[in-house]
């Protein structure tokens, strides 16, 4: 994206610098304030979620509480809830604004960084689960569980509290997606929708995927158990994975099979999570055909 | 479905025709006087969103006004919105039509016209994204996009509005479909529940999937990229479809085959999106064993 | 689970006794008194859904009427009919009673039978549709179908009424579940989410699948058409199955192909359906590489 | 009014009989049937409120639910709380069907039992009070308090639940009326708006007004202290007593004088609370002039 | 008020044509404007109710559907039911702009217009009158009478819909104001709060008072029975009266009585309703003495 | 009352000083949790409104802004504005713990401090005046008074927000109260309901009533114009008051008169507004008789 696209003149700043999420929020009111302007329909939704607010953590604290009360958890509790931690966190702040980065610059649908504040699910439930995975780490197992069952319900994106997610994440579309309980995700990962990262059964203990740096997985790809995926690996839509996957390889099919071979595999040099190549690999995928 | 049972005796209107839209309206409504005496729990419910209203179009405006409001977009802007656009827009209400009977002559289970209107978050969803891809061709995309993101909410459906539909489309359970920013969808296409019509990278420009005009899409059907789904085709469920399938054929498993093999595939006569026959392939499916 | 767990210290009653409801529900409320202890932020929510209560079924009708209800149909309305349907119904509650015994000890990340009941949509999606299913054999079939509506809107669980599902029932995650009007699930199931228990087409009749006791499916699994899934037979996540499976088999791909192979497929001793076991078969699945 | 204007045709039992509630339910859902019918627009309304209850203390029970909930008291506890009242108490619905009757019968603007079941703030402000009342005797006096303070916002009737109240009270327009914890208020009483039947000060105890059988007190009228307005008296608008009424007398004017003197005081000869005659005592208000 | 306070540079067109509803409709756009770029806080709430709308009548119509809207009776029926009187009938448009004219230009408490629009009661009381007045001719009274109810609840504001309101009126504060059925009022009337235009029993038939153009009745005046008060009478706060009041003549106290004497009456020169002179009678009431 | 009915064991702290607040939302939490104990249907409110907060101005911000939110003004903003207010101003909370004594210790009906926070919709319109004043001295009128509206719809009690208020006010009741823009009223005021404190017409400038320290204003008492009431003076209900009133010093009737007579008026020793005595001067006015 060419910078002359941004509402606001002032030079990007350093990714996760101080400045960084200043300079995102002054962005994010210039495209509310420009699409409020364009359709007045809209500008009540937009002063109410954006533009009365004098920070990021606000507005999305707003946001996020209006979309996930219900009659028995209230809006402004959850606000609160939601306000006290990002307030206190300053890496939690720098986390949403890795994400909003990532979903401005990996999706060419994303238009602009306040569509992605406002309209993403995947980004939404992302944001609402980083905030039940730091209640989970402080003890309140309750409350990040009855967060996880209104973000299942709202979002239909079902990420188990104690899930330990990057920075720089994408869900794209969102709908569907499962996080097991003890699986790990790493930075600048992208994960469409339907995915699921999934245990082993009954038993308890380490069961769920670790999924390394930059990888993407294809939508609707079924990953099961403790398996490690490799930075910069890449997993085919609609693939089930049970086992590990070397780093820079890309994984295809049900059951999965590397491409190149399993002895063989083809490498790729870019970070599958970021360039979002989801269909390179057709011509190696020598039995694809139709 | 015998003549017989409709609720009212006009004969059946030409499709498409002027007077099919009053037909059909009188139909939707003789059926929830029906249910309403029957059921005096359903009654409110049926005088609110049918019995009430003097027109199909209010009807609709007026149900997916209160299924999409938010604590934000309230429920009087979103019916205002609604039918504002179907009232100015005949082509728009025959599609509405055309989709009605769809649902109610492709699916066994649709037990009426009202039935569908009221439940069928898939023909819902449809509507609303009618309206919102008309707003987006009148350049108010932001609104657009905030229409795109409370439908992807409320009914698990998100499709871009971008994306062009045609007429009698069946969007079947609908749950998780994801149809991307340039995919086309022809006329009598029938969808599953968690069918992707995905992109293939970062990269902007026409990078979705075209179905063809009859096409029938199985359950959890995964197409991605630029592809052509030719006319009559059939995709059985769970297929991963990376490349243009042949009209009047079947493409099926992950990666998806022609059933009849690639070069000589088998020809239907049928139209698979209207004979919504998703099974009879197996005979030829030559290696799938169980 | 070691008795000590339990917050009341009365022994663990006969499953499916009278005595055990009464267990159960004193259970619940001594978790849900020591969560609001715990945590004075959820507190307003345990007393209003449970400890205010005087009875599971009165808790329960109480959450599913302020989870389903929509501003065209009213808490109180659905309260009501939940609690009558319920109240007059004593196998309906000791279905429930199974489910969640199901879902406290076939999975892992579930900490509490409050945690179920609070939580779960495919608990709560489940216990909606055994009303909804009483409704449709009491030929309340508008109403019955109005309820499977709401429940696919908020839960993304689309149950036909008509459905005949057995106890101790688990759907785990649940989004995206979808269960065919003439389908039929047995005792002690448990199903993943994405699952799809399917038709064929547009003929009517009986055309969905028929799943025995203690079987197993996994994620995002595909079957179709009215085909025999054996008693304890499991099938893999992503399977696609259009043929029957026998009894203590694991079918697993797409197509679906018997594990040991079709002439000699392996048999297993466990329940799947109580074991969860996942991903056992995978030493056995000769072609499974990556 | 003639018989002739009821709904149903069967002869009006004995008031205070069994059969009398039965009897008005009836003619309530006939007149309710009759206005859906010919006003669509409310037929919603009347089937949630009336027309899809099995008895009238339900249809009250939800009304009164729906009316007094609020975000932190919500509909469905409400509704609980007052359908198991009325239920478990005869003499409640017996004083409800005499507040109908009063209203049907004494005030020339209603026009139906069901426009005052469902219109009429000062009969529902009274039927809340009446479960209030009975709550503060069960030694729930936080829940009644909580109650008083919802009718008080709702309808703008403040009430102490300690308060008692006879039958067939006709509470008119309502806003405004302020009934202290010590009042008494016999049978066929009617109270217009802005009544105040107050304390004195800050000392507790016996504190406000004994109100006779058959008083009738004007708009706006304000009683103040432990006094007595004996049976049948009459108080004229906007007067402020603070001393004993004789029965039978009217007493008028700030500070209130009897009418005819207070040795010789004129006494009627009609009960002024079924009566509703307001203004007769014109020509003997001897200093009454303009 | 000086010209140049209006927003907008266009010179006030005469009162009742038909350019003024449009000139207004832009100067309360302009002060809305102003209002949203000062208070960002307040930005949503103004775009909701007036900047989103392109005519007076949408923007009414929109605030009176979701002030009066309950669970029962939605905002959308609302919406549709106002907007669809207003835009049929200029008279009431007409009277609409000639109500905002005079609480601008009589209260020196209001500010604005566009104040006066949102956040008088006393205004959208009446507004919401002049609709269910039409309804009521038109035979619709059960909706009518549901209206009025709803209307008495909000803003404790209860005018039968029979009652006829003219043009100008000011309802100042106007808690605790009750209009019977057969009242009459004028034009360019002011009333204040706790007002009563009372009936004077159970009699059916014209009962109630016939307030000539011009009169101020002052607060909590009570006026009881069809009873003439003269063209440009002034009623003072507290009086209760219940005989003819000539015009240009002050009737003050309980019982009121004309100030100069019966047969000398003080007569004033001025409009009161306009002038809203509530006091300048103090030296002339001879017995007022404290 | 004595210390023994308090809840919690520490000393009362001396009135105003920093140690009050704090002892004061200790007994509230004390109060509330002995009532959820004793009333299971009522714990739900009382967390959400009391237990679940830190302090007494996050527990009451969140009462206020859940009870004056509307669908266009939503609770996470007001509460978010009553917050910031109430924790940046020392004197505004503490008037509100004066308030919440005035109406415990004067008030015989009030049973705790927790029953007036929740319940007494007179302190609640008060306090949330004292924030719509901080406002309109912040030049931030629009926001006032939109406040202002919400507060007379939903308590019935409009006070300008610019009017100037004292601490330890009682409005009892409050049903209807008027408190015009110029009003002032001073320390340790008793006001009851239906009280105006109006202006004298259309000119602007000083215009309302000055109320002195202590002073009590009984039931329907309508005071007009900048008049003055001494310092512990007493009106009598009903009255009508237009001209000034001497110190300690009581006035009663329509139009009001000193009890004493003008030039010997009798005067009291007490603090009315403390003493709450509405009716000891009952044998001093001597033409009061029935």
């Amino acid at each position: 994206m060419p910078a002359g696209e941004y509402m606001n003149n002032t030079p990007h700043p350093t990714a996760g610098s101080n400045e960084e999420e200043a300079w995102l929020w002054a962005q994010i009111k210039a495209e509310a304030r420009r699409d409020a302007e364009a359709e007045p329909a809209l500008a009540s939704y937009l002063y109410s979620t954006i533009l009365s607010h004098s920070s990021l953590e606000r507005s999305l604290s707003f946001h996020l509480g209006n979309k996930l009360c219900s009659s028995t958890l209230l809006s402004t509790l959850l606000y609160d809830m939601f306000l006290n931690t990002f307030s206190n966190d300053a890496a939690l702040r720098a986390a949403t604004v890795a994400d909003l980065r990532a979903a401005r610059f990996r999706d060419p649908a994303c238009v602009s960084f306040a569509h992605c504040l406002l309209n993403y699910k995947g980004f939404l439930a992302c944001q609402a689960h980083r905030v039940a995975h730091k209640l989970w780490t402080q003890c309140r197992q309750p409350l990040a569980l009855a967060l996880q069952s209104r973000i299942s319900d709202v979002f239909a994106v079902d990420i188990h509290p104690a899930a330990k997610i990057g920075k720089g994440i994408l869900f794209d579309h969102a709908t569907g997606v499962v996080v097991g309980e003890t699986a790990v995700i790493g930075n600048n990962v992208s994960i469409l929708h339907h995915v699921t990262l999934g245990g082993t059964g009954k038993a308890g203990g380490d069961r769920h995927p670790k999924i390394g740096d930059g990888v993407l997985i294809g939508a609707g790809a079924t990953i099961l158990g403790n398996v490690k995926i490799g930075e910069g690996a890449k997993i085919g839509a609609g693939s089930v994975v049970l086992i590990d996957v070397p780093p820079q390889t890309t994984a295809v099919g049900n059951p999965a099979r590397l491409v190149g071979g399993k002895d063989t595999p083809s490498k790729h040099e870019d970070v599958p999570g970021e360039s979002m190549d989801h269909t390179s690999f057709i011509s190696e995928w020598s039995d694809y055909i139709i």
